[in-house]
């Protein structure tokens, strides 16, 4: 009889257990989840203030002389382009694995499988990431401040809130970037714990 | 006697194990310390044909009507500066982590250790990388195309030969990338391993 209760109460504890004491990795776990939805909205946030840039300008003409009517879109140039397209596929990368590291939440023993996955796919897409900021960031540079050996003008002066838009942008890229490089550290690091000394 | 014979031979057996049976993750070590050299050589060489890419041009100008002589250096633009500081930072990572990684090499149980470290490095060291062959490739696309949306002109018609140069350093620089994106999988393909099921 007494035999049994303990053993009754064992059972009670081992089903508990889950439920009372944290899961294993469960602050990677959440933190991996967190930071997966920043990276989602600065995604999102960076697509968006990029795409609606679009300005028109009077520009006065000297020969015939009037004014015509100019735009500045994102889409005049190939960077901006590479990084609209790098950043909607990160994005949806984004929401994807938040998606399932909520359900590795759910699931204790997951996330350290599922993490051993996503880290390969979440280097490639740094590495994707960076370089879109990167390129975005040198021709957004040359519209600022122009390039006076090679008399490429600036044209942030004429387009101001073109070039807003894009250094907004470039901003929430660049928190992006480093929400992913943190994602990266901290799965890292959760695999790491998980080898025996 | 037969005892001491029997723990004798086990000592010995203990002893050459490591050097005849090949060491755990072995294979990811060496592949560690071959793509660690192949980042410095890349590295080295990116910043070398960057840096010697100088080129003096007579251009013709309309008033007053003669030739002046301009160069095209690649500190004339900023992205060409960040590569070349961004490369070359990569480069002696790259040198300092090679040699160890190869005295990784030679103590079995050092590796993991090591890698695990490192891989924090590599990611950091990936997004500068990346982003500094995005910035260099947007410029150099920009002197390679122009822009005649906002009347930036080409100018590789020009300088073709500091062209090629930017191209080539570019084309290494990628190589460089994926190099250091491969070693940052292996690693993570190395620390998931060993951890037990």
């Amino acid at each position: 009889m007494s035999s049994t209760e303990v053993s009754g109460s064992r059972v009670t504890e081992k089903a508990a257990a889950p439920l009372l004491a944290p899961p294993r990795n469960g602050g990677s776990a959440v933190g991996d989840l967190i930071l997966r939805f920043l990276l989602f909205a600065s995604c999102v946030v960076a697509v968006l203030v990029m795409v609606t840039g679009n300005q028109s300008q009077l520009i006065p003409i000297t020969f015939p002389p009037f004014l015509v009517s100019r735009d500045a879109k994102f889409n005049h140039s190939p960077a901006f382009i590479y990084f609209v397209a790098a950043f909607s596929v990160v994005g949806i990368y984004a929401a994807i694995t938040a998606i399932l590291s909520f359900f590795a939440l759910l699931k204790p023993g997951f996330y350290i499988k599922a993490v051993s996955h996503f880290v390969i796919f979440d280097v490639l897409l740094l590495g994707i990431v960076a370089s879109a900021t990167g390129a975005a960031g040198a021709v957004g540079y040359v519209g600022l401040k122009g390039n006076s050996n090679v008399q490429w003008r600036k044209i942030c002066d004429l387009y101001d809130g073109f070039c807003k838009h894009i250094g907004a942008s470039l901003a929430v890229s660049l928190f992006g970037s480093v929400v992913l490089t943190l994602l990266i550290i901290i799965s890292v690091r959760a695999l790491s714990k998980r080898i025996p000394k």
